[in-house]
């Protein structure tokens, strides 16, 4: 299996883009990817588009060739694939470009993630948004994302202290991160009061607990390590990316306080790496609830279990911090449009580890991961990339 | 890059099944898979489902962990991937398992296809299913998949001289096929005279000259070849899988009567197994309407361009042909669960190609070839299948 190497990145601004198409956004941030490759469209093999639920918020399915076209790609014919798994979509498509490369039978490939979730009324999105749980045994009977999410949230207060103070601290740090972002939805920062202030969405969860329903797209080309330094001169290789799955429902679950989903896939992830969560020094979470992001550190191994509310609190998984969290803003601060949400994380992490973060730098960042989650946790996809010198 | 072989097929009855769910037939048809490979499910690696459009249809996105949940392999937490590309989706979930266990990372994975299509009234299935083609370019207008196809037929009778009968014909031996098929949505035989008196859906296609709308699951096992004679007396190897894509909407592409992506993924698959189409024993070719058979056979090499109509009427695709096309009785007549499609095109390969294929066998079939579309063909997937002696 040949190394797999990440040779640009590209992003919109996440955010409410009225004015702009789905089709629109998903050639900015693939043109962007691009060109920071060096690379012409002459020379792709392929494109693996990460969406969640483009047939429900925009009536259209089918959308991997409708971004080739729409790019002018579609006179050479190229392969392009769309890939699901709820909030996982972008990490997934990550993955499977990956795949394409790894085997040998494609060279450089795209990978893109989109989503348009302002299309339709706010709370249309936020139905749709659950059907990345289980319909027959959840939604039906009236459960949402953050209902669900809640439950974990009050059940980690429950066992381990954790405090309404200690999920605030999550936002906190996170619009703190987003305001030296520019293509974050939120660059306003907020205070602990302000967080403990909102009204609630599912308590223990208040409005800032929970990520913002975003429009955005962001985009990574691949190709083979061999050959990557004809591109860049700090390749990052893709140390590992894998996926693991769980009951789509979390009441079939032995323990609402962990995501083994999260905890096998960043298992198998350091295995395949052979490198441990010490090694890392910025990680972007999947902080799509405050409560995400508390449950991740732990399920990762970078704090013990039930020791990530104080922790985070203390201003550990801070700037300077080991690792540092959501440099970006994470979900919480620099937008959830689903789909996209697991290649701007890689995006943001190649930022980090070329040293081009400007104003958010972790400075001497040779390791990084990723993790992209879906609904509850049915699906995580962790990512480690290395700087390679 | 290793070889990959097809160990194992599963599929369940396509048709109208309103008392079983989405969960219980992909369910079904991933453990016949399982046990025709003679693998238990601690030996998988992950799973790749086919769909289509269960947002729409059914309420539920984020379905891959779901079949794996309902499965009872969540407590592994195995990867597990959903790929959609319209009508295509099916045969781009197998690519993406090919590419999986081609690559090294993965030694066992099922490929699955599913789509509840029924669960919905007729008229809102039709909306969905014209999804797959451009929204803001065609669907607005009012134009529907039939109309688009339509006009495709409607070109080629002008500039081949192509007749109604001829394309009527492909119906007709559909159904003859489907009729020693016990998986087939419709098993009664067609004469010519009630194809051609059926109700017109967009002239010149009649009510018979297209598939139906079917629920329905298919599913297969990969993994490496040099480990196949394991599993099974007659490996069936991956000879090629390759897609191609073209423009979402018809109108911007510069002949009707032909699909670019399907000339070009045939000729990429024929070049990787450097086999040519007279090679060819047994074709499964995506006959959404009779016109798709048609045009599929001309962009593919099996007959000259123009030439498909009065060779398809003279029999020469029909049992004893060369190829036989469509033995399973295709999507007209064994049935149209879309993301199923692709998957059961190589379920029925297998079959043949083992010579299991009773009494629609293929006499002698080595080397097959399936034919997978979505919309108007701004997917196209080939794959050729061949037997390892």
């Amino acid at each position: 299996m040949r190394d797999v190497a990440v040779l640009g990145v590209g992003q919109t601004k996440f955010g409410e883009l009225w004015d702009r198409s789905f089709r629109e956004i998903g050639i900015e941030a693939g043109l962007q990817a691009l060109v920071d490759a060096k690379l012409s469209s002459g020379d792709l093999g392929g494109l693996f588009l990460g969406n969640m639920a483009s047939g429900s918020l925009i009536d259209q399915e089918h959308i991997a060739p409708l971004i080739l076209d729409y790019a002018g790609l579609a006179g050479r014919h190229l392969p392009s694939v769309r890939v699901e798994g709820g909030g996982a979509s972008g990490a997934l498509a990550f993955h499977q470009g990956y795949l394409a490369v790894a085997s040998g039978l494609y060279d450089y490939v795209v990978v893109g993630g989109a989503e348009k979730l302002t299309d339709v009324p706010d709370a249309t999105a936020a139905q749709i948004t659950s059907s990345a749980a289980d319909h027959e045994w959840e939604v039906v009977f009236g459960a949402t994302l953050p209902a669900l999410w809640a439950i974990m949230a009050r059940r980690h207060m429950h066992l381990y202290g954790t405090t309404r103070e200690q999920l605030a601290a999550v936002a906190v740090q996170a619009h703190a991160m987003a305001a030296k972002n520019p293509n974050a939805h939120y660059r306003n920062r907020l205070t602990l009061e302000q967080v403990l202030d909102a009204g609630p969405v599912a308590e223990p969860l208040g409005l800032f607990d929970c990520a913002p329903l975003s429009d955005g797209a962001a985009a990574v080309v691949l190709g083979p390590l061999e050959t990557a330094r004809e591109h860049t001169d700090t390749p990052i290789k893709i140390a590992a990316s894998q996926v693991a799955c769980d009951t789509l429902a979390l009441q079939h679950r032995e323990d609402l306080t962990s995501l083994p989903s999260t905890a096998i896939a960043g298992q198998r992830a350091f295995a395949r790496a052979r490198r441990a969560p010490a090694d890392v020094q910025v990680a972007e979470l999947h902080d799509a609830y405050t409560v995400s992001a508390l449950l991740a550190l732990e399920d990762l191994g970078f704090v013990e279990k039930g020791a990530s509310g104080p922790a985070f609190a203390s201003g550990r998984f801070g700037p300077g911090g080991s690792p540092t969290v959501n440099p970006s803003g994470g979900l919480k601060a620099q937008g959830q449009p689903f789909g996209a949400v697991g290649v701007a994380q890689v995006a943001e992490l190649v930022r980090q580890l070329r040293g081009e973060a400007k104003e958010r730098q972790v400075a001497g960042a040779t390791l990084g991961l990723a993790q992209n989650v879906g609904g509850t946790g049915a699906t995580s996809v962790v990512t480690l990339l290395e700087r390679v010198n």
